[in-house]
């Protein structure tokens, strides 16, 4: 297959190159040429062409941090204190989730990370097979964390964590999600961290996220959530932490010298009014970006991650330099590829790397006239801008319409869950 | 014309209601009736009718502060200090524009508000007539302030200004768009004052946007910008106020005694590290949103506004009940009536105002469940939802398409005007 007359190609290789007129050539689910269009249109003749024209190509975005069956419960409560939002209205409605409920969630999801440009995604929620499931159906790549977290769910245990581990899967990684350092135990945390050092699995948690679970930890255990962390064995350099948002000038610093990964959540963390993290001062430290769950956000566009995040730090530093647009699309790809030990297979449009690559459309108005590709990308596209999208060499989107899955049928299926849900309260 | 089937019809009228399975019927530019969709159809027979199943009506929204033509300059710098970014960057370019590019630079700009279900903007910049023609052009409505603000262009002077006032127009309202307290003498601004009293008209300017701003008025005038406007006669129920990220508490509280308007530009405002208007402050008076120039954020996307004014107070506050989904709807359609003086006319689904109003398409996996349709208008949507443009009675945009203008004219255009804008430098 033989994307053509690629207006822009933004490689994100380690020299950032950007590509004008390009072309890129995949051979089953990997790159195998890229150059301009006229050289690679010369060497491969009879390949079957997709013609890019207008069309920005880049590696498909990467969305660290979310919780996909939650898509269940988008928009049933927003603008509420916490404590509140989650106990009279998001967990009585996830009590009443079955499996099969959490594979639609995971499914609709799916649709909507491929709408908007996503290739692979971090995701931790109990349910892991049925989330399994859904991205085996979807096409996508997943980073696939079962939630260690009993008290959201009796079967999110560490053994039965320990048991989604043997699934092999081309596009699948199994992980731990211990959901946090308030809600497992220290003996948890403890187990997580050996099989982790033993199997070399990557480990999803969410830390220092709010004041409160700041003082909750200090009070609990006498120190802040991530020196806890570290003293259990949990931060390596495959510790992925979502949010940390209130981290010492210290557990930053331990943060780096553990090559741990942060997953920087900004619109979750501005709609809880958890607080802005201190990004600026996060050098040296992979940070990625996610959505977190679509509960708190409302949706997963990375997009809007990236526009966000270069926006909050400038006016919270007042400095229009912080967190430019390149940096903010790092954040969104090649960050998110390391964060998840993906480096060498995706994150980047080079050879030999695996086939996830998404094409924008520029030839929108508000994306006209084109000065500097990366500067649409950040601050002016939105997720439909997205025209195809392609993951392992297999096309999930073309033209913006969905070409594996059925969107209808997905939807409607979450329409009469939504029903069963807010019925039987 | 008789919109049916309409999912949700979200008037905001007085009482916020919101209609399920509504219909609203269409005479000439007006809306002649409302109701649930089985009364509606059963009274009127044999209209036109057009089919909104799956769709959200809502009124149009409205942009409160812009500079169209900018878009011609979209992306060409970004993440530099704000002076660099002016002086090196910017006017140089705007300093070659001529009133023809302005022209099709606001061409643009209303096919990117159509497409984004904006359909009234307020507008200041030079080459007020040539705006004036490409609102004429597009269908839209808007309030076009003359900029009067000599040193960017010669001809933007308050005799230029005035004579502009004499256009009518069903759907465009000549206002003055003195620049700013440091941009104008003081006896332009008085002379300004003078004007709109007179002929009572709406009064556009940028103010207390910046710290230096603040401190370079406090030097010239000894008094803080929106004092000094007041001063000089100019803080009146006509002066629409873009920003307003530094004022005093007494300054708040001055406008709130003068009933002045305030637009709340939140993207601009972070991405050129302005700062955080206070707007939890601005109790009791009427803020509405703008995107400011589309080099500052940089499309013309209400829907980002809104969302990122309630993300936005939220965490500056650490208060997640701060600005609700509703409020930054409020903003985004009624207030911005209210500020133009419209309020009579559009802002609402009400029977007698005039027929603007836009289709959001729900059937979108990021729209689906809907629990809460103003919860996904603020947090989920994105402005591509928009399915349909209708405007004083004329649909502009159906089916995502526009019906009206050429986008690959326009857009061929602009290019061209860029290509001449950054080749001769």
């Amino acid at each position: 297959m033989l994307l053509r007359n690629i207006m822009y190609l933004v490689t994100m290789n380690k020299r950032r190159e950007i590509i004008r007129n390009a072309a890129v050539l995949i051979k089953e689910n990997k790159i195998a040429d890229i150059g301009e269009d006229r050289d690679i249109a010369r060497k491969y003749k009879g390949e079957e062409v997709i013609d890019a024209s207008n069309m920005v190509a880049l590696p498909g975005l990467i969305q660290s941090h979310t919780h996909s069956p939650m898509t269940l419960m988008r928009g049933y409560a927003d603008d509420l204190p916490l404590m509140e939002w989650l106990k009279e209205k998001i967990w009585p409605l996830e009590a009443k989730l079955k499996p099969r409920d959490a594979y639609y969630g995971s499914l609709l999801a799916n649709l909507e990370m491929i709408r908007f440009g996503v290739t692979t995604f971090a995701d931790m929620y109990p349910f892991p097979e049925e989330i399994f499931k859904a991205v085996d159906t979807s096409g996508l790549r997943a980073v696939i964390s079962p939630a260690i977290f009993e008290n959201i769910n009796k079967s999110s245990n560490i053994k039965n964590a320990k048991k989604f581990l043997k699934h092999k899967h081309e596009r699948i990684i199994p992980s731990l999600g211990p959901h946090s350092t308030y809600a497992c135990t220290k003996e948890e945390l403890e187990e997580v961290a050996r099989i982790s050092e033993e199997e070399k699995i990557l480990i999803h948690i969410h830390a220092a996220e709010t004041k409160d679970e700041i003082r909750e930890i200090k009070k609990k255990y006498g120190m802040r959530p991530i020196e806890f962390l570290d003293s259990v064995g949990l931060l390596n350099e495959r510790t992925l932490l979502a949010h940390v948002v209130w981290p010492s000038k210290r557990e930053i610093s331990l943060i780096g010298k553990r090559n741990s990964k942060v997953v920087h959540c900004p619109i979750s963390n501005m709609k809880l009014a958890s607080g802005i993290a201190p990004l600026p001062e996060m050098k040296g430290i992979t940070v990625s970006v996610g959505s977190d769950g679509p509960c708190s956000n409302n949706n997963l566009n990375v997009f809007e991650e990236m526009k966000i995040t270069a926006l909050l730090h400038k006016v919270n530093t007042l400095d229009p330099t912080m967190v430019p647009a390149n940096v903010a699309l790092e954040m969104a790809t090649i960050n998110g590829a390391v964060s998840l030990g993906l480096e060498n297979e995706i994150g980047s449009i080079e050879v030999g790397k695996r086939a996830d690559i998404i094409l924008v459309n520029f030839r929108k108005p508000h994306l006209t006239p084109v000065y500097n590709p990366i500067s649409h990308l950040v601050y002016s596209c939105n997720g439909e801008d997205v025209d195809t999208v392609i993951v392992d060499g297999e096309i999930l989107l073309r033209d913006g319409k969905f070409t594996k899955m059925n969107p209808e049928k997905i939807m409607n299926k979450v329409e009469k869950i939504k029903n069963r849900l807010v019925s039987t309260k």
